[in-house]
């Protein structure tokens, strides 16, 4: 997606060799337009599949572009949990993600009667490192006995091993961008064929 | 805003004379098209008076309703994180916040490069219950010496004192729906004028 490859060259500040900072219009402070594009963008790459019925993102950093994804497609947007609220009294799936920014792990929790075998889940997320959150995500998923449309993720860091875990996996990845490496303050995107 | 209380008649489930459960369609599962109805509605309630450069919310239920307002009104989405993550190393704007619902305080941190005292805010929220979240966001506009456009919240429990505070506080308070109190399973809409 070239026009946010363009907003990552602009605005995002690779901060390490592991950590790129995109706050000013992805995870802290959100452009609005730019989100809508990339909920157009997810649409258009399962468009053509299964029906999707479902977004499932997680809290918070996902929300947003669940929900432009979501409103593209016309179906419910769901966001895992990481706290339980006390509003949460039903029979809930529960799986378990480390964050490896903020250093600990937390269950995270969707309610059951938001996801049955009746639904086709496009997961959506804004990083893809490690693997962790969409792991946890797919297993939700699988406890729902759901089919899984695929992962929808915006920026992917490809000199990590998630990307690689869920493709062997079996599960489609559609990653916005794939970024190569961050080096020396230098953003470098994978180059597609 | 009708469509809205049609939608928590339906939907909405009062678990106590305290707690409306609405996490089908706000704040566990979305509805993006209410969404949409809801940013339009903000923008609306807003029209007219000096330009809102930026909508202000708090993660993760805010982020929602705070982008569809974004989107209408052509400004940028900042939402407040309730811990710190290893990528905000900027200096911060922070405020303490209760929460009633996960019986926790904590931090509420919003960058300082994202609010300054050309800003025009909007604060967007799901619930107005005591006020507390309300509160720690305004605080944060002051310390950024912007100015306040307002408090948009989707759900005001009307039956609790925040929407009283905010407004004796002279603070414009934009409620959706104000429910006045949740007696045996069921809701009661303030009678509006």
């Amino acid at each position: 997606m070239e026009s946010l490859k363009e907003k990552i060259l602009i605005d995002g500040i690779a901060l390490s060799e592991d950590v790129l900072k995109v706050d000013s219009f992805l995870n802290h402070q959100l452009d609005p337009e730019l989100m809508v594009d990339i909920g157009k963008e997810f649409a258009k790459r399962v468009e053509g599949g299964k029906k999707v019925t479902k977004i499932l993102t997680i809290e918070a950093s996902g929300i947003a572009a669940a929900l432009t994804t979501g409103l593209e497609l016309g179906v419910p947007v769901l966001f895992a949990r990481k706290k339980k609220s006390i509003t949460m009294t039903d029979d809930n799936y529960v799986s378990q993600v480390y964050s490896f920014t903020k250093k600990e792990e937390s269950d995270i929790t969707v309610a059951k009667r938001f996801l049955n075998e009746d639904d086709h889940v496009l997961i959506v997320d804004d990083f893809l490192a490690r693997g962790a959150a969409a792991f946890g995500l797919i297993s939700i998923v699988e406890q729902a006995g759901a089919s899984l449309a695929g992962v929808g993720i915006i920026i992917e860091k490809a000199f990590q091993d998630g990307g690689t875990k869920l493709r062997e996996a079996g599960h489609p990845v559609y990653s916005l961008v794939r970024i190569q490496s961050l080096e020396k303050g230098k953003v470098y995107f994978v180059e597609e064929e």
